[in-house]
């Protein structure tokens, strides 16, 4: 095994062979393979947006095959979705992409003003459909939240002990932050310590902007004169946040916007020392070509064929 | 076996082959057998409504018999109803018709404006009294919606680990829609997807109209044009969403109406590929014989005998 | 066997022969065993109006011993009471008399709106302490319904695993109807219904009255010209919303009242095909040898000896 | 064992001989051991209202081992303390005085308008600290209460199928009644039904006023004229509400008065037939000798030998 | 083992063998062994307060393994952390300091008028990370401190039964309690006595102000004429109110202040008889070499080394 998926590896210490084997897997697997990197898949938008809004710009999505045949033609490093996307097409797929389950979801039908997700499968499920890591989503920020670090803390417990990765998508938001709130850096190396703390092997935030969100915060950032004004400064800071370094941290883009802006942003985040992106909307929202380019063009600047 | 059954067979790779032998029992069972076409009879109205609205127009109906009776005699691929009324008949009728025990159910003697409903009995329940799938209602856009998509989530593994088959009737309501929203075709669609990615194996959702009630829902229908002009496009629609055609989708009737126009509704669901009907109401609030013919006439349009 | 229990019997298909052994047991002691009618004496008022407002009246009736004499006295085919009544005697009567261990009470120290009752007992007090059934009320219309229905469900399948029979008094109240709904025909008649499709061996209702509460069953009891005028009326509606007359159901009688206006309601309970009576507060709130004076005139009523 | 134990323990025909054992254990020990009558010890004070407010007026009172020491030299019948008093002496006093483990236990940090307790230790605890019963307390009256009983269902099944005895302290408050109404006959009648009928082997209830509280009790005690002018009556009628007296009943004080005071309640309870006392405040909040010299007079009256 | 720890250990007596090893080696371990003192350094501020606003002072903190560097050169007794920090460098220093898991944690993105904790780690974590205790904060004075006790009592059984040491973090706040009320003196000792009577080994509570918050205390300790004037005074009550001062106290400090301000309390703490300190922001929010300095400064006045 290369020599940075073993230092990736000794970070953690306190996981059984069974739970390293499966981070290796997702950093061995694909074109990033060995690389440290990782690009992944992720479709729970058919369930948190709804289908048509997710799938009718580009209708062959609509089909649980459809992903698994992108994630392993683009060599993406894991496939994550919900339980039915996963068990539509596990079967087919059997062994060819690493499986990440999403043990919770939610709609889009209630919009509430401190959210939740519901459980909607289990560590049983991961290991009975092959999976190598469970996924869940955190709202810090939501008076809900709580319930949900919980309800993590006895299924990481379980994942961990039946040898699997655990994966948190660390989300701020609920009555605690305002929009803007959401998404400064603040709130969202906030986001990534608790997720660490909380056990994650592989933590998943979305961009910080410059804004800070927090009073108490802001006097700190100013008085330690923390760099946060380009985009690979707060990638930087977020990595710092997890542990020093010491966990896998990687952004998610968002909606749709131009292939100029996901690969300045994807720069930003190899420049930050970020370990990754998670490119949903942006892979399978566009012809199966024009994703695989999108993806192609990525993934060599991960790779560090591109600057 | 056919070959259609196993091209349906097919799509629940992640399954075990107890389940897949529940799934192809309600496939071949009944005058619809081996076409993968499902006239299923549904009878929990004396829960949902009352006995007297539900039973008074024909009053043999009151009897559990009878309704094991009139699915046997029209030749319904299953009979699904709640505990009691399962119970009540099930060693007389054993081995002679599949039975859907329906898990939960709700009664109308207190309207909360996001409902619920109660879990009335388990896959144990199922096991002992000889049926080959459960069911259970969700209703998204109700507060209430995640507590069952998580008790369904449960209920359904303990069923899919027992070999039984997992209907869920997905029946979007609640303080998240208004009254059009709630049979939208945006929205119906999502109701499908959303039982789709928790799970089902047979999904029933009620024919939707072309209304369409989510802002972000409608600009992605009109950007992308999809068709929801006609019942049969509407039903095209709803049956790609539950993973482009690979999941069981039926539709529900309602209240009674016209022969005609439920015979127009048959054509409509057989048009734009839908899976078959769930037919309540309109099979055992009337006559036994007037109830045989219109099952006999629903059949003959789904098994392709007329146009 | 005679006859009739067998036929009774015969209903109960998907049960045990340990629960139709116990359902026996309580057809076959007694007056009226073999007859198929059923008095039972119930005495949870000391939990539910508190012990003066009960037993002052009839001091003896403090002492739990007092209760299980009067009712083998009477020849009653069943004693019903909460855990501490029945622990306070069982082992000095044991044998003698069939026992229903109520497992919820509640008690008048607060009213609340939705009302509901606590859980008291357990299904293994039930087998420890020789009874034959367990017992449980709900309250349809109440916002806690689903919650106590849902403890029925698994209280009533772990009582059925065990063999014993259940029995559920359905009473509708809270804030889903108005003080003459709660006995309102459509509400005691969907109050039967809901408790025989929970599984119910046995069921309690209220005497309902020709008050239609529910605007939607109204319209159905009118065209349908379900005959109510008459208590006999309305008692065989009852019973037919309990499938078909296919579940025991047996009414309560209510506050102390007149001798004639007690025998008057029975004879109304016998003509319309109802199964017996349970019969609290007017047998031990009087003197033991007029409570033994009244019970004998019912179950002569009963049995068939008198008009 | 002499006759007025084994009378006692003959009203308990439905426990186990662990349990009877473990009764008699309570009614054979200390000073007024066979007698049948008890005083009992008991401290959580410090939980209840704070350290300062119960044991700066004795500091000797902060050590858990002074309550030991106090319950053996007055030759109390058991002392009775939440899981950190116990624990912090059981293994010195092992085998020297019969312990009551007090399971839940409530602060006075915040006061809420309808109190409940928190759960502290278990049945289990009591096992290994080697008490021979567990004590809850009820709050009859708040919106709380059945979540009590509930738990106390629990709890009390677990103690009695392990040979413990169950004592219930059942103090009226909350929203369903003003502060008179916390005491008045009716009520405490009331509250002593509850404890029997939950199956509690002693109850512990305050000495009641002869004030009523509810009116539809009122006009029962008024038309039966039960007896509640003295304060001996008014015990009686408490005893009597605990099952014609086929339960123990014990009497708590309260706040410090004086000792003539105290005495001349002990005095009624006698002579209402009550089973004995629990003394606290009153006996710890005073120097050691002056609590052994006021429980030396409260044990002469209770064993007749003074008047 | 010399005298001091083994004074401390017998007060222990309830507890097993395997939980008094434990205690020992928090005893027994860094530079105050054998003295029956405790310096403790927690690090759960990165989730209290956020990544920036704990670290960024001093950015080597942002690494799990240096607060186990730290600790382990400044001779701690133990190092307190939660989930994430303890895994994420457990196996490099294993057995080099005792570690005490903190099962509970808080984060400061939504700030709750009755505030608890979310449960993020269990007992088998602590057993498998080699930790020799599990911590736990309560919050006496909010409308959620209920929930929380009954959280410990379960994990404190479970802990006790795995042979670990119980540590609680007893900090009153919530709607009971004003802000100055949450350092009161009476409420601080009110603090102490809840934890010992919930089972706590180690009490970790605030150093309290002479300020009394609740009127009833406020007459008892005017009455009583108990010292509160200086530090060490309220130290010894706090103490006191711990059963006596046997229970071992540590007191925490707070923000960042002059080295002078702590060096003092820390003065108070060991004249009053306290066991001890837990210092966090004080020691990991300045260089390390800084750090060491004072930790080494405060360790000679608790060993005597000083005055």
């Amino acid at each position: 095994m290369n020599d940075r998926v073993q230092e990736i590896l000794s970070w953690y210490g306190s996981d059984s062979p069974g739970t390293l084997t499966n981070i290796s897997r997702l950093l061995n697997h694909g074109r990033l393979a060995g690389t440290g990197k990782l690009v992944i898949l992720p479709v729970d938008q058919g369930f948190e947006h709804g289908p048509a809004r997710s799938f009718a710009a580009n209708p062959p999505a609509y089909d649980p095959r459809y992903h698994f045949e992108l994630a392993i033609e683009a060599g993406c490093n894991a496939y994550a979705a919900p339980l039915g996307f996963i068990e539509g097409a596990a079967r087919d797929y059997a062994g060819r992409i690493p499986i990440i389950l999403k043990l919770n979801n939610k709609d889009a039908l209630l919009e509430e003003k401190d959210p939740t997700q519901a459980w909607t499968s289990s560590v049983e499920d991961a290991l009975r459909l092959g999976a190598c890591a469970v996924g869940f989503t955190i709202y810090p920020g939501s008076a809900e939240r709580f319930a949900m670090y919980e309800r993590i803390r006895g299924l990481a417990e379980e994942a961990k002990r039946s040898g699997l990765a655990v994966v948190v998508w660390s989300y701020p938001r609920g009555s605690g932050l305002d929009k803007d709130g959401e998404t400064a850096i603040d709130v969202c190396g906030y986001a990534a310590q608790i997720a660490a703390q909380l056990g994650a092997h592989i933590i998943k935030v979305k961009l910080p902007t410059s804004h800070i969100a927090q009073d108490a915060a802001r006097k700190v950032y100013e008085k330690e004169k923390v760099p946060i004004e380009s985009l690979a400064d707060r990638v930087r800071h977020v990595v710092q946040c997890a542990f020093a370094g010491r966990r896998i941290v990687i952004f998610s883009g968002g909606p749709a916007e131009s292939d100029d802006k996901i690969l300045a942003e994807v720069r930003g985040i190899r420049d930050g020392g970020g370990f990754g992106s998670i490119i949903g909307r942006n892979s399978f929202q566009r012809k199966k070509a024009d994703a695989l380019k999108l993806l192609d063009n990525i993934m060599k600047i991960y790779a560090g064929q591109v600057s």
